[in-house]
C-alpha cells in the first residue's frame, strides 16, 4: 500500500462546510487504496485573529509565546478535520506537532526541523487511520513548542512525506496550480502541468506566492514530488519534480514578479577587503532578509554598494545601515521604496544564449528602467519601478511566447 | 520564599483588558514575596465557541479530538496572560498541561489526574519565573491530550498547589466569595469569611456553582487552604479550610439550590437482591450521573425507587431504566423534570437536633410540597417543585437567621 501526504492551506479549512468537503476529498483517495497523512493550516484567518489579540496585551510578545499560542490555530483545524472524517465513518485521529515527531531546533517563530521521529504516525496509520498532522509546528528537545516560520505547513508536508517514504506529497490551496505568469497580472497565463524543482525554486524565490521555497527545497532533497492543485477543483494542478520533460525544459517557464521591493544604496564606499561583512553581519543580527546585492566596478578604489529589502524592513535596515556606513568612511546611504521585480525563469536558458537580450529589449521598447540585473543560471532578474512591473510582467510573458498553450 | 498558587476563571480573562487587570494582580502577589505560579481558563465562551464548531463538523465529535480542541482554549489565555507580564516587565512563561506535568488516565473529557510531575514548573520558578499553566488539561502516558471535565481548572490549581507544597491556593472569578445562599436569590445574603473543606463540599455538591466539588476534596485531602475570591475587587473573599472557629461551627452555614433536577421513580419493583445493580451500573455506563437516590421502605416485598439526574440526562436515562424495569418485573417508570432541590448546610448540624425539624416546618409554612428527603450529617436537602425553589431558598435563609451579620 502506498502512502500519500496531503497538505491543505488556511483557506481550503477556513469553515465548516469547507472542512467536511476536504474530508471529501481525503476520503477519495484513501478508497483509491492509499494511506494517507494529512497536514493542516490554520483555518482562513486565525493565525491573524491570534496575533492580532497577542498585539492587544503586549506592544512585543516573546516569540516563545507567540508560538505556542498560534500552535492552536493548527491544532483547532487538525481536530475539526479529523472529526469530520470520523462522522464520515473513517477512522481518523489528529496529531500535534509534538506527537507526529517533528522535532526542531529553538529558533521561535522560525524553528528548523532537525529530524522527524514518525513512530506516532507509522503506528497510527498501522492501526487503519488517516492522520491529521497540525502544520507549521514543532517540538524542542525540551519539550517547547516552536513554529515554522513562513512556508511551515508546506514544510512539515514535505519533511512527513520524506520520513515516512510517502509516494508523493499533493498540496492543496485555492489555487490551480503554477502559471507562466500571476493569473492575475496576465489573464492569458497558462497553467504549467509540471516544472523541475529548480525553477520552481526560483519561482518561488523570486516572488511567486503559491509554495515556500523551503519546501521546494526539501522536495528535491528527498526526491519528493509536490502536486500543487486546488482543492476547491477536481483539475489536475502542476506536478514539481525532478523528471520534466527534455522538451518542456528548452525554454523558458514563467515570468516571476514582486511588488515588495525596496533598495539601499551606499554611496562611496572605500573599496578594501571586510566592508561587506561590516554591513551585512549586522543586518542579519538584526534581522532583517537581504535580497539582492550588487556592488558596482570599483572606480578609483571607491565603489557603490546596492541591495534590496521586503518594504517592511526598510526603515530598520536604514538605522542599521547608516552608523556604519558613516564608520566606513562611505559618502552616503539613500533608499528607494517605490520599486518591485520581475523575473525570467528556466531550465532553458542555462544553455541559449540571447534570453537576457530578449528581456532587456523587451523593457526597453516598454520605455521600463532599469535598476539591478542579477541572474542566476536559469534565471534573470530585473528591479525596475513598482509601477511598471504588471506591464513589465505582460510584456515579457508575450515575448518569451508564454501564452502559446503547451502542445 | 513562599510559594502561591492563583487560578483565574474564564470571566476574569475574557478580554485584552482584563487580561492585563489580571497581571497586575499577579505581580502585586509577586512584590510581596511570594513565588507565583497561575492557572487560567479558557477565555470567556471560547470553550463554548470551540465546542460549536466541532458539532459544527460532527454530529457527535469523539471525546479524544474534542479534548485535544477544547485544549487549546487553555493555551491561548495561558500565553496572553503570560505576554501581558512579560510586557510589564516580569519575567513569566506559560506551560501547558503536558509541560507542567500533569499526568491523567485516558477517560477522555473527565480525565483524572494520576500524578504531577512538577520538575520542569519548579525549574522556571527557580529561573525566576512567574509560571502561567494552562487549566482544565493534561497528558496521559501515551502523550495523549485529555480534558478533566467540570472543574477542570479548579483542580489544576489545587493539585499543582498539592504538589509545590504551596502555601495556598487563591481562586479568582467574578464572585466575592461563597454566600449564606446565592444573592440572586437572596440580596441579604451574607459573604463567610471562612467555611470547612465538608461544608464546602456539600454546598458544592448541591448546588453552589462558586467551585467544583473535585477541587474542594483535593483540597482537604492535601489540606491546602482554598481562598475563594474576586478578580474584580480587592474584597477578601472567603477562606476554604479545616481550621474554622468553633463558634462558626455551631450553626448552619448556607443553604444551597439547584433548579436542575429531574426525577425518575421505578414503581412496583420487587425487592431482592441485585435490583439497583440492574439500574444503576447500566446508567453509569451510559455516562449518567445519578444524584439523589432514595428507596422507599418496602411493602410486602414491592418496593418504589427513585432518583435523579439533570435535566438534560432525563431523556437518555429513561431510555435505558424502561427496558431494565419490565425486565425486573416493576410496574412502571415515570418522570417529572420540573423540579429543584435546596438543602441547609453546616457541620454544626451533626450534634444538634432540630435542624431538620426546622427546615421542614419553614418549608410546610411556606406550603412548599416537599417530594424527597435526602440527609448527610451536615447537611438536610428536600427535593421540591422547580417553581418554589426560591421561595424555600429565602425562607430557609430567614429561619436559618443567614442573613444576620457575623460578629
Amino acid at each position: 500500500m502506498a502512502l500519500v501526504v496531503h497538505k491543505y492551506g488556511g483557506t481550503s479549512v477556513a469553515d465548516a462546510g469547507r472542512i467536511k468537503n476536504v474530508a471529501r476529498r481525503i476520503i477519495k483517495a484513501r478508497e483509491r487504496g492509499d494511506q494517507v497523512v494529512v497536514v493542516v493550516s490554520a483555518m482562513g484567518d486565525a493565525t491573524d485573529d491570534l496575533i492580532a489579540l497577542a498585539y492587544q496585551v503586549s506592544e512585543k510578545p516573546s516569540s516563545r509565546e507567540l508560538d505556542v499560542l498560534l500552535s492552536t490555530g493548527e491544532i483547532v483545524s487538525s481536530t475539526l478535520l479529523t472529526m469530520a472524517l470520523q462522522n464520515m465513518g473513517h477512522p481518523a485521529i489528529s496529531l500535534n506537532g509534538a506527537q507526529a515527531g517533528i522535532v526542531t531546533d529553538s529558533s521561535y517563530s522560525r524553528a528548523r526541523i532537525l529530524k522527524v521521529e514518525s513512530q506516532r504516525v507509522v503506528k497510527e496509520l498501522d492501526k487503519g487511520n488517516i492522520v491529521i498532522v497540525a502544520g507549521f509546528q514543532g517540538i524542542t528537545d525540551g519539550m517547547d513548542v516552536t513554529t515554522l516560520g513562513r512556508g511551515g505547513s508546506d514544510t512539515t508536508a514535505v519533511a512527513l512525506a520524506a520520513a515516512l517514504g510517502a509516494r508523493a506529497c499533493e498540496r492543496y490551496t485555492d489555487v490551480e496550480g503554477i502559471f507562466t505568469a500571476d493569473p492575475r497580472l496576465v489573464p492569458e497565463a497558462q497553467r504549467l502541468d509540471e516544472i523541475s524543482y529548480e525553477e520552481m525554486l526560483e519561482m518561488a524565490t523570486y516572488g511567486s506566492k503559491v509554495i515556500h521555497p523551503r519546501a521546494v527545497e526539501l522536495g528535491e532533497l528527498y526526491n519528493i514530488p509536490i502536486l500543487v492543485a486546488s482543492s476547491f477543483t477536481d483539475n489536475p494542478g502542476t506536478l514539481i519534480h525532478g523528471e520534466v520533460k527534455v522538451e518542456a525544459r528548452n525554454k523558458a517557464r514563467g515570468v516571476a514578479h514582486d511588488f515588495d521591493v525596496a533598495k539601499i544604496t551606499v554611496v562611496g564606499v572605500p573599496d578594501r577587503p571586510g566592508i561587506a561583512s561590516a554591513i551585512f553581519v549586522p543586518l542579519a543580527e538584526a534581522g532583517i532578509s537581504v535580497d539582492t546585492i550588487v556592488q558596482n566596478a570599483s572606480i578609483e578604489n571607491i565603489t557603490d554598494l546596492t541591495f534590496t529589502v521586503a518594504k517592511s524592513q526598510l526603515a530598520r535596515a536604514m538605522e542599521v545601515v547608516q552608523p556604519i556606513a558613516r564608520s566606513i568612511g562611505a559618502r552616503e546611504c539613500v533608499s528607494d521604496s517605490r520599486l518591485g521585480k520581475v523575473s525570467v525563469i528556466g531550465s532553458g536558458m542555462q544553455n541559449a544564449p540571447g534570453y537576457a537580450a530578449r528581456m532587456f529589449r523587451t523593457l526597453s521598447e516598454e520605455k521600463i528602467n532599469i535598476q539591478l540585473i542579477t541572474t542566476s543560471e536559469i534565471r534573470i532578474t530585473c528591479i525596475i519601478a513598482e509601477d511598471r512591473v504588471k506591464d513589465a510582467v505582460q510584456a515579457l510573458h508575450r515575448a518569451f511566447e508564454l501564452d502559446v498553450e503547451e502542445s
